[in-house]
């Protein structure tokens, strides 16, 4: 029987670590479902129809993924989509801890369901949307950060910023 | 001489782990207080009163077990009760951390009031107040998470939001 | 292409925490070959062909999963069997670092081979072959623990030890 | 060739652990240039200003230590005040992960600049910058937790806002 | 009903840390049997006797307070003497993580006896029996480190080893 | 004042990992003394003199870098060649864990002397003295991860083993 895996996330923006993760799972399953989470509690720099299609651009090249947008519960869409895997990857300790709980709490939602990692790449190791977007926001280099489409993306969305937009100092 | 323990929290709203806790706490010390937090900084969904009256139904059954909300220093208001003790659950190395830094801040304001930690029962390691609120308000199922009287507050509470409220697609 | 899944270990000796990840494995994969490595530097409890004759007896009613002993190079092994995925468990914040460098290293060593992890059930967590024996030295109670298999194994093993084996108080 | 070290942070306010984390930098580093974050996404309770002025009042007795606001990328600041090296005091296993990807990033965007981790003392690792305004909110005692001029700071800070402000019960 | 506390561990040789939570727990219970295990896995540098001795002479000030050898299970040893807690200290992370797991276990064996814990004063988050054995070894300053006792013992234990006793380099 | 610093450690044998932590401290401070610990309590695979030699071989490049053996106390070892600073590298938690203990030991008996922390490159995270040894017995491939001085004393030292010593299934 053929495997279908869901690759959850915001991705606001997708990042190279990201892309890592879908290559790798395009390997090893038989199609992916990359599922762009519609409703999040934070406002998202990109709509989730930005962040779908800037997806389905990275992705054209691997003929078993797919892009889609969801909302509700995830093992919902994992089951209306005959999926039995859910893809997580994981960078650090922090991750861990939550996606573990995350894994507990939806197999005791689903128990047919299971949750598989992947460690990100250690070159990605420090990558995540937030930084990737802190950096493209003080005008830093994103080269070998994100992929060139979500690169252009980045630098568009901010060129269309006010320029007196405050600036965090936070990170980098 | 009795001991009286503090179990403090903000119990919005109140899962069966910390059922469990007390249920523990309510074994060993002389008395136990729940210690509801008035003012947290973040909206609760329900008010201290509700939160405070739900946690009285769920402990009905344990005769040395209060319930009562209270603001300020955590530290004076164990003082003021003549409690000794403060109870904590631990379910996570990051509960561990924060924690381990609230308990010694807490002993460096009042050294003669110490901070035990009982160990989550395993089967409600993923369970948090949050990640159940998540589940109720996508309908999902929530026997074995929560007293019973609590699922009917949290179904009443959802029944009254509008419908097309956002949902958030983070978990699960 | 059919996917064969490695499970790597000691199994010294297989708990419930080991038959629950390869249930799940033989679930999702097509064929799972559980490794049993042959030289540990530590003096194991049972040789190597014990442990793989007590798995061989757990895993029988699974027809995709087959029990061999393995030694040198696991990505080595991984590639002989046309294996493209390790398998392993992750209980803890201790496992989850000296797996990720693991899975980093043998990435580095054979990218083509891919570490996934799947969670320990949450009424597993606290088990390890380690503590298991520590049970059984102790005449604890196994039920719930291992597989009667094992329990047998176990028992059997122990009462052919002279009685005067120091008895460690570590654990539990 | 003199070695300057920048200390980047928000500092709202500096507690006795900053300050401490700066007496040890001033002692290895030829000059120490504590750099005040100006653009916070949280809105801080002291200004940029108040911010750099408290910590030019307690720095006041170190000849190699200046004090300056600053916004954008640290790694430019850094370069542009000729810094090697960024001076981070850890506390606890959260802070590591943290400043180990903010490390692992400012390293490939500007390889040139080091990151240098000080361990806090054991004394202050349960302070953080909050805790310490959530006690000041409180009325808890402050000394042996931030410096005097601090302390006054607080003070005449929390006496100036509403009384009827909601306080927080979350700590301590 | 009074509640008994037992305080287990190596204590090869006990420490400041290892006092203070004893006193902390004398405060707290009505009664503390601190367990000294005879059996260890590793060869202790004092005897099970001795270790007995030297914590008798360290807790002969509190009166509710007794010390004993123990070995076989813990939960068993706990039952026999009317126990319902077992009190353990944590330092760190790599603690809790080891300590979660066999307070998992043991209510696995023994759901009646509870594990509570303590977090350690910060001034002895770097204390341990290992490393006060290192300091002994290579002629350390032990002051602020062990009871006057054991550092007695310490010194006189490592005057009568062989003076080209090879000396680790691993700390401090 | 010219900073001497440290760098503590068993290098049995040293790694890429190692020596990029020598080449960046070698560009902060003015001098750094690679200190061999003499006397480890396992049995190393290559004696200190071995050690110290591979070692010099490798910084031969970096003019203000020495190698020598010590054992002792390291704070004594740090006092009596006038370095103020020890410098560490970090790769996971668990290393910080245990780094931050042995910090904190450190200054309590010598506050004069500062213990400075870098983050390993992210391409070394996987790196370990003992997984190289592995890989080296196994006659895995050794590229990118030690220098090539190293690789030829491992490659030697290992055909001179007998060929039929145990080898370790641990890894990788």
């Amino acid at each position: 029987m053929p495997i279908v895996a869901i690759y959850p996330g915001s991705f606001d923006p997708a990042t190279n670590g990201h892309r890592d993760v879908i290559a790798r799972a395009s390997e090893i399953f038989d199609s992916v479902i990359v599922a762009v989470g519609r409703n999040s509690s934070k406002t998202p720099l990109f709509s989730v129809e930005e962040r779908v299609e800037l997806l389905q651009e990275v992705c054209r090249s691997w003929e078993n993924v797919t892009v889609t947008a969801f909302d509700g519960m995830l093992v919902d869409f994992a089951r209306r989509h005959g999926a039995r895997v859910i893809v997580k990857g994981l960078r650090a300790v922090s991750d861990f801890e939550y996606e573990f709980q995350m894994a507990l709490a939806n197999r005791h939602l689903a128990p047919d369901v299971e949750t598989l990692f992947l460690m990100t790449s250690a070159e990605h190791l420090y990558l995540s949307s937030s930084i990737v977007k802190e950096i493209a926001r003080l005008d830093g280099d994103l080269s070998d950060l994100v992929p060139d489409t979500i690169k252009h993306a980045l630098q568009a969305k901010f060129a269309a910023l006010p320029t007196d937009e405050p600036r965090s100092e936070r990170l980098p």
